[in-house]
């Protein structure tokens, strides 16, 4: 199976170069937000995100040298997604993400807030600057649905009633809407027709929801490093995921544990046996294969190219984490 | 002399409107924020900046009614700005804001992180949807600025070697950049030539600027309803405004103080003697003086109106609240 390095050499030079492009345009002239942006650009980040858009702004036209537009939409692409994680940790309180420190446990929740604000600043200003009001107005939606939910995934904490529509468009505005809508504003920068930019907004959310039904899977059956065993960190936490919610259906008990957040003994583990007993992951898994299957069918109009195979490959790499 | 309520009354109505809508538009759907919408938009606030913006609006062309643009630009304003209280009240750990509890002391840091991010989505997005991309540059670089203007301020405590135009600087992201290019972006969408575009760009920069030195004054001249004597507030965060400047030039020994970062007994309490026994606080009078009377003269131009009358009125009102 491929990895995600060798899934994006078709667009390795360009993403090198954006990542020195990100740390110049951050940290440049502040060292407080300096080494915060060192630790945010470095070796952690897969830079998925932008190589996607990169990926799809060849895919439209291979024989073409990628424009400065479509770069910097990918670097754009990029420091929204940042910006989101930084303050989502503060929100979330978390000290660690993938195993390395977040910038507000590693330097403040001063600075965590401070450069947060200053990569959202940064992609408003970038983005206003690729004058395209069509563009400015998907990547601001991007924002708006990042903020509505962290905010409705705060809101639903522990509510075992919430339905299965409610988790997709969490998740829809947590991971998804970003992909779809930048992978969209690629092909606008391009200028395709409407029905093919429809569908590098299909290929981006079913890819974005594939992906975070995955890491919702992962957090159960995954291997923390530094646990020895699965995190069960969004369960913990009351985020109420796939798992979860599938596991809801079968076994009433569960809501029970449930509704009293797991505050007793022995809950969180009695939770989990559960929703491992039942048949959650499989139909996680199910959902996932769909959202991936969905995604690639809905480009398969574009050229044959070698970028074209990379982002028909991605969703077999992004199910290849949970087999 | 008016008080604001007076100088803002011919756009009254229309600020009553804009506080409703701003409370629906955040609040809507949020249990979370709509305490903090409640919080934030209610008595406290003097809507300065979208009350600005709308007379603005109104003398460009006092025969029309104002435009949903235009008052949708005025709202976009005052998210901006409450954003950028919300998140700097973070950053100061400031626990309380004219009297008032900060968002994240009477929540907590979670929901001020959050409703901070979820009202920039908001401009960012209400912004894209006035179609001007003109506008959208002006409003993402007061955005861009704001960010800027905190971290500068946060980069420089306690730097008694920093220099006036770094001072002014600073004000100007902090709080002249948004009336600034509020100001110019009404004209914009109102379709005036660049030369009158320019003015009102130059109206709001200097009465943000006057406006930022007198409220840097008052930290030293008020009267704090709490303390019962001046707070001296940003002094003991080591922020050094226009009185400390001045006397800086003036008496070597404030700078001996500063540097070791009045961390000694009585060191607060010295160098405010030393502050109110130079002529600082008049050269700082000055200096508001300077700023207001540029923003008078940059609106000579207006047609004759009761809005162009109350925007003139506007930098005395600006100055009356030092004398």
């Amino acid at each position: 199976m491929n990895t995600v390095t060798e899934l994006l050499q078709p667009v390795e030079n360009d993403l090198d170069d954006l990542i020195l492009e990100l740390k110049n345009l951050i940290g440049a002239g502040h060292p407080i937000l300096q080494a915060a942006a060192e630790h945010l650009f470095s070796a952690g980040g897969k830079r998925l995100r932008p190589g996607i858009v990169l990926l799809i702004s060849k895919a439209i036209s291979p024989e073409f040298c990628l424009t400065t537009k479509h770069k910097r939409l990918a670097e754009i692409t990029e420091m929204i997604h940042t910006a989101s994680l930084v303050h989502d940790d503060v929100v979330d309180e978390a000290s660690t993400r993938r195993g390395v420190d977040t910038v507000h446990s590693r330097f403040n929740t001063r600075v965590a807030v401070l450069a947060g604000d200053f990569l959202f600043a940064q992609a408003s200003w970038h983005l206003a600057n690729l004058d395209n009001v069509n563009v400015v107005k998907l990547l601001s939606r991007v924002i708006m649905d990042l903020a509505e939910g962290e905010i409705k995934q705060n809101l639903n904490r522990f509510d075992s009633a919430q339905s299965f529509p409610k988790y997709i468009n969490k998740s829809y505005c947590k991971t998804a809407s970003l992909i779809a809508n930048s992978c969209k504003a690629a092909g606008v920068l391009s200028g395709i027709n409407d029905e093919n930019l429809t569908s590098l907004y299909d290929f981006g959310k079913n890819i974005g929801l594939a992906f975070q039904v995955v890491d919702d899977i992962l957090d159960f059956t995954g291997n923390d490093k530094q646990l020895g065993k699965p995190a069960v960190s969004d369960l913990a936490s009351g985020y109420l995921t796939a798992p979860v919610l599938y596991a809801l259906e079968e076994n009433k008990q569960l809501s029970v544990l449930i509704n009293r957040e797991l505050a007793e003994k022995d809950d969180l583990d009695n939770a989990l046996n559960i929703i491992m007993n039942s048949k959650a992951i499989e139909s996680s898994r199910k959902l996932a294969e769909d959202f991936a299957m969905l995604s690639k069918e809905a480009i398969v109009w574009l050229p044959d190219s070698e970028y074209k195979r990379a982002l028909m490959a991605l969703p077999e790499f992004v199910l290849s984490r949970i087999y």
